[in-house]
């Protein structure tokens, strides 16, 4: 019997009799020859159609084949070292699923909110096909360097009862009779778990409800999250360097064809290699002042000053003591300058500013009271967050790198709306 | 330097002086003698704190330190093997970070709102700990099995437009200036995907709002659904059958130790291999009504309808061919028995009950308007849902499996809530 096989495992049938389902990506013909491209999800393949290997009726069938109609298609594997992928198919059978009506996304220019609006659509274009794969790779590239550390997957819940920083930019919903916020970190869920297994990681999405229409921002996107206790900040300085070295290290072995499809010059991935620069705040500061750029002291980077910094090295830059006041309640403070937090930022190369962000926690259960009662935080919703300083406070650390952002440096993007198969922006939730 | 160790690494190094970082576990003392039980996180190992070997001020110090407090001990590595892991520790330095007050679950017995109030606590606990493990290696069984088979990950949107099924169960948020729901599956969109990419799966949260208080039900849980295009119910069949064989043989590969722990009886799980019993609904019916069941031909199974039959066999079961009134709108009909849907759910054994539903999907253009029209559904919102219909539709199958369902299972628990780190139910959203 004829094996039904994947354009991906072709190379394990020259000579031989396949089946391959797909869709047709492309088509011409001269005379008596039709030439389809069927694309089937994992590769590409030209199938030659001969007159006279398929019969009049399916050949004139075959004329009427457009853009994305699903086809499957009997004949044998030949080498051919011209085509992409070294191998072509000699039709003998062709079985017509569905001609599909006119495609709506053409190779001609479309307008990004078409483009979004056919999302469900784009997807299929080879461009959005590598991202995605690279997407997948990012994803395995994260899990699997923490696995491989001995950490412990714990699922922070999305629905949570308070906000973690602020409450301005919370999802809010009904739950029951009472209200729910979305999450916007599984930090603090991470910390009670490092507690309980030493070294921990979420990986899920987060909310958040920021107007900010910008290039770096979705309302939903993916994080992962590490919390390792008995860790300080170079701790987790070294985690957060090995993790991205790791992740552009696994995508350029595994991805590299998705990469140059993309036009992504791999030179500055390449460089992507230990130690990075480490710089404090203030020392960013003075290259955002040589930089002649608008900034007052003492404030956080906006996206414009995050590029002129990243701008200035050859791989991503680790910022630490930030001004505590810019930062989040929970972060610990340096005894050294205790106006400063001892938390870090990495900010990707090439302009492409955090994917970063954290530091070493609060374990003196005294100061984070105090602070929990100075940024005016509903106490009662963090009783539990409190026991954690009670029962066996230690000095721990931990980060969030975002997902998206990580995948849009690495994919070389101008916007962060093309490495999530279904965006969500202020303005989009459809499809 | 002395190495900073986990327990779990601690076979390498016998006759090593190293430090370890934890908490105490549980404490006794004769004399001279103090004997630490210290977990931190990886695993548990006795200290030997012997009075001449540690100083007097340490010794006595020590002897104030109470459950769960925070230290770091220094000492060397000898074999035991009468201990539990087989090494202890000959302790010669002890650091006390801090000192807990009385910790408030102790082993006497505790009510389960008293030990879901204490989560972040409840979590350090020997038990909890084991199942958190056995879910982390489903996870990753999970992801793998996929994986290796080419599968790509596609993250499905937490946000969406509208309901697949039904809208009576969906949290509701605001989203800027108008509304959104939070998924109650990914299925929808790896249809769209799956022609895209040929094979995919997403892995995420979902939500329903079910008034529902029993034994099998979170507001939030994870679920993994792969769908796959050219594809048809005996392929997803297949498909379905080896996740979850290849699930069960991980877990007993890698946490036998956990699963002992929990008092899991293997047999059951030893005999999950394949081929998997597979009968109709309607042989099913006759399975309740051989033990005098109380059910109307026609309905869906409640759960003690799904433990009967489920009791019946030895291994999961899958029952398919449901009438199609019972099923969702998008499922493919029997072209041979036009009222019984080509969907398939299987439920674990021991009266488990249902881990997957899943089937092949409605195709056909014009049977699926009919079917949102049938159902009531807002077509507008579906518009993108109907393209794939008309753009290349070819068959295509996929599933969805519930992962807390799964490990409740597989570690032969009572309630599902203990499947989840941080549980959500209809009354609980704290910690």
């Amino acid at each position: 019997m004829t094996p039904t096989v994947y354009i991906a495992d072709i190379a394990k049938y020259p000579g031989k009799e396949v089946t391959l389902q797909g869709w047709v990506y492309n088509k011409t013909h001269k005379g008596k020859l039709q030439f389809i491209m069927l694309r089937d999800g994992t590769g590409i393949i030209q199938a030659v159609l001969f007159k006279d290997d398929v019969g009049d009726a399916v050949f004139e069938s075959c004329l009427n084949l457009t853009q994305e109609s699903s086809v499957r298609i009997t004949g044998s594997v030949t080498e051919d070292k011209r085509a992409k992928g070294g191998f072509e198919l000699q039709a003998k059978k062709v079985d017509i699923l569905q001609i599909a009506p006119e495609y709506p996304i053409s190779p001609k220019e479309h307008g990004i909110d078409f483009l979004m609006e056919h999302r469900h659509l784009w997807l299929r274009s080879s461009l959005q096909h590598a991202i995605i794969k690279v997407r997948h790779e990012v994803i395995r590239a994260c899990r699997d360097y923490f696995d491989n550390l001995g950490f412990t997957l714990i699922d922070a819940p999305i629905f949570t009862p308070a906000a973690c920083e602020g409450t301005t930019t919370l999802f809010e919903t009904n739950y029951f009779d009472s209200k729910a916020y979305l999450t916007q970190s599984g930090q603090l869920y991470m910390e009670a778990a490092a507690m309980a297994f030493g070294k921990v990681y979420c990986f899920g999405p987060t909310f958040r409800a920021e107007k900010s229409k910008t290039r770096r921002h979705l309302t939903e996107f993916w994080m992962i999250e590490p919390e390792v206790a008995y860790c300080d900040l170079p701790c987790v300085m070294d985690l957060a360097e090995g993790l991205i070295v790791s992740i552009v290290e696994r995508v350029l072995e595994r991805k590299k064809e998705e990469l140059l499809l993309l036009e992504r010059d791999l030179a500055p991935l390449e460089r992507v290699q230990k130690p990075f620069p480490k710089i404090t705040y203030d020392q960013a500061v003075e290259l955002l002042k040589k930089a002649d750029a608008a900034f007052t002291f003492g404030s956080d980077f906006g996206a414009p000053d995050e590029t002129i910094i990243s701008q200035a090295f050859d791989r991503p830059v680790m910022v630490t003591h930030y001004p505590a006041e810019v930062k989040a309640f929970y972060m610990k403070r340096d005894p050294a300058q205790p106006d400063r937090a001892l938390g870090v930022d990495v900010l990707a190369s090439e302009g492409y500013g955090e994917i970063i962000g954290g530091g070493q926690r609060e374990d003196d259960l005294q100061s984070l009271l105090d602070r929990i009662e100075a940024h005016k935080l509903p106490a009662e919703a963090f009783n539990w967050y409190i026991d954690l300083r009670k029962f066996g406070s230690v000095p721990h650390a931990g980060f969030g790198l975002g997902i998206e952002r990580t995948i849009s440096w690495i994919c070389g993007l101008q916007h962060i709306r093309e490495t999530i198969p279904f965006p969500r922006t202020i303005s989009r939730i459809y499809p």
